[in-house]
C-alpha cells in the first residue's frame, strides 16, 4: 500500500485555493473557541513543506462532531504543530450523519479507491464492504480506504468522514439490519424499476445502496436478497455500468432526489 | 501515452462474461446479414490471445450506425481476422445519438481518463474539451481518450462511441452553438438552482453539460457564460465536487431525469 502520508500529500497538493486555509481532519480532538490542538508530524509536514505555511497563518479544522473551525498556527516544526481554535465557521451539518450507506463487494485497487473517494464527496455516511460469491478482490485495505476518505473529506469541504465498516458476508446482511433503513440493490439488469422514482418515494428516509461485484450476484444471492423485507431492487439505465460507476451514479441520484442535495 | 493496444487489452481482460461473445467496435465497416468484416491485428490479437477464441466462435460487432450484430469468426491469425455477420441482436438505439454533450476543461491524465470512460458508460454523445483561463492541463490527448471511449463502449454494451471533438476556447462557445441545445453549467458554488429540477424541466430536449477546471472559472468567464442565451447555471449539492465527479454526477442526473434512463 501507499504510505498514508505520501498519499495525503499527493492528494492534497493540487487542492483548489481556499480563502480560509488548508483543511485538516482532527479525529480525536474536541474543537471549541480557544482550544489548543496538537497536530501530528504528517499534518505538520503538509502545512510546512507542501502548503508553505508558518506561525500566524490560518488553517481550518473539523472532527466530524463540532463543526468547522478557523484556527491559527502557533508552533510548527518537522515533528508536529500546535494550532489555536479561533472561530466556528459552520456548525456540524445534520445531513452528513444521515447520508446514505454504501455497501459494495470489494473491487480491485483502482476502482475501490475511486469508489471510496467519490462516495465521500457524494456524502455517503458509511462504507460497508460485503463479500459475495463472485467477489474478485481478495481483501479490502481498510487503512488505505480510510486515508482516502479523510483526504476526500478535507478537499470537498465535508465536515465528517464516512464510517469504514469491517467486511461482512452477504449472507449475514439480515442480522441486526435497522428495520427502517431501505436497502436499494442496484441491479445490473432485469425488470427492476428506475432508481430515480424509487429514491424520490423514500426522500429523507434512511437508506443504503448495494453494488454487486463485477461478476454479478449469484442466483442464490439474488434470491436471498429478494426475501429480505428491507430490500428494494432498482435499475440504473440501459447500459451495463461498472461496479464503481453504479456506486457513484446511485449515490448521486439518492442525494439529488432524496438526500442533502435537495 | 499507453500503447492503445495495451490499453485495450488491459481494459478488456477483466470484462464480465458475456453470453454472446466478445464485443468489438468496427467503426468503418457496414454491418448487415452475410457481410464479411475484416478485423485489424490488435482486435485479432485480442480475440486469439486474450479471449482464446478461434474459428467458429461468436463475437458481437457494432459500428455506431447499424445496431448490434452476432458474427462468427472465419479466419484468425496474428495479422488479422475475418468474421461473418449472422444476425442482428439489437437495432441501433435512438437514445444514444441524442445523449447529452459533455464540455469539460482539460484535466490531468487520471481524472480526464476517468471522465472519458464514465461519460461513455453514462451515454454522453459528444466529448468537447474547452480551454478556460485556469485550465491546468496543457493539452488533451485525443487519441488516448478516443481509445478509452471505444473500450468503455465495448464493455458497457453501448452501440456507439461518443464523438471526440477538438479542443476549443471557452470564449468561442457561442459561435455556431445550436439554439435548441441548453448548456447547463455545473456551478461550483453560488445561488444556482439544483440540477435535478432544472434537468427534469428539460426532459427529452437536447442538452450539454459544462464542467469547469479544478481552479474554477474566472469571473469574466462566468460573466460571459451568463450572457449566452442558451446557458443555465445549476448546482450539484452542498459539497465541492472535483471536476470529474461533477461530470459523472451531472451526466447521471441528466440521464435519470431527462435522458435515456427514464
Amino acid at each position: 500500500m501507499t504510505d498514508p502520508q505520501t498519499a495525503l500529500l499527493d492528494a492534497l497538493a493540487p487542492a483548489p485555493p481556499s480563502g480560509q486555509g488548508p483543511r485538516l481532519y482532527v479525529a480525536d480532538t474536541d474543537l471549541a473557541e480557544g482550544a489548543s490542538v496538537a497536530l501530528p508530524a504528517p499534518q505538520a509536514h503538509y502545512l510546512r513543506s507542501v502548503m508553505r505555511r508558518g506561525p500566524g497563518d490560518t488553517v481550518v479544522l473539523f472532527n466530524g462532531r463540532d463543526g468547522e473551525w478557523q484556527a491559527a498556527i502557533e508552533t510548527l516544526s518537522k515533528t508536529g504543530a500546535t494550532v489555536l481554535c479561533r472561530a466556528c465557521l459552520r456548525p456540524q451539518p445534520e445531513g452528513e450523519a444521515n447520508g446514505p450507506w454504501l455497501l459494495f463487494a470489494p473491487l480491485k485497487r483502482g476502482p475501490v479507491d475511486l469508489l471510496a473517494e467519490k462516495a465521500t464527496e457524494l456524502g455517503a455516511a458509511r462504507l460497508q464492504p460485503v463479500v459475495t460469491r463472485f467477489t474478485t478482490a481478495a481483501r479490502v485495505n481498510a487503512t488505505r480506504l480510510r486515508s482516502l476518505t479523510i483526504e476526500a473529506a478535507e478537499q470537498c469541504r465535508r465536515l465528517s468522514v464516512p464510517d469504514m465498516a469491517d467486511p461482512m458476508p452477504l449472507a449475514r446482511l439480515g442480522d441486526g439490519w435497522p428495520a427502517d433503513r431501505t436497502l436499494f440493490v442496484l441491479a445490473e439488469r432485469g425488470e427492476a424499476p428506475p432508481a430515480a422514482a424509487a429514491f424520490a418515494a423514500h426522500a429523507g428516509a434512511p437508506a443504503a445502496l448495494l453494488v454487486g461485484p463485477e461478476g454479478g450476484f449469484a442466483d442464490s444471492e439474488l434470491d436471498g436478497l429478494r426475501h429480505l423485507p428491507f430490500v428494494t431492487f432498482v435499475r440504473l439505465g440501459p447500459r451495463v455500468l461498472r461496479a464503481e460507476t453504479a456506486a457513484i451514479a446511485g449515490l448521486t441520484l439518492w442525494q439529488a432526489l432524496a438526500g442533502d442535495w435537495r
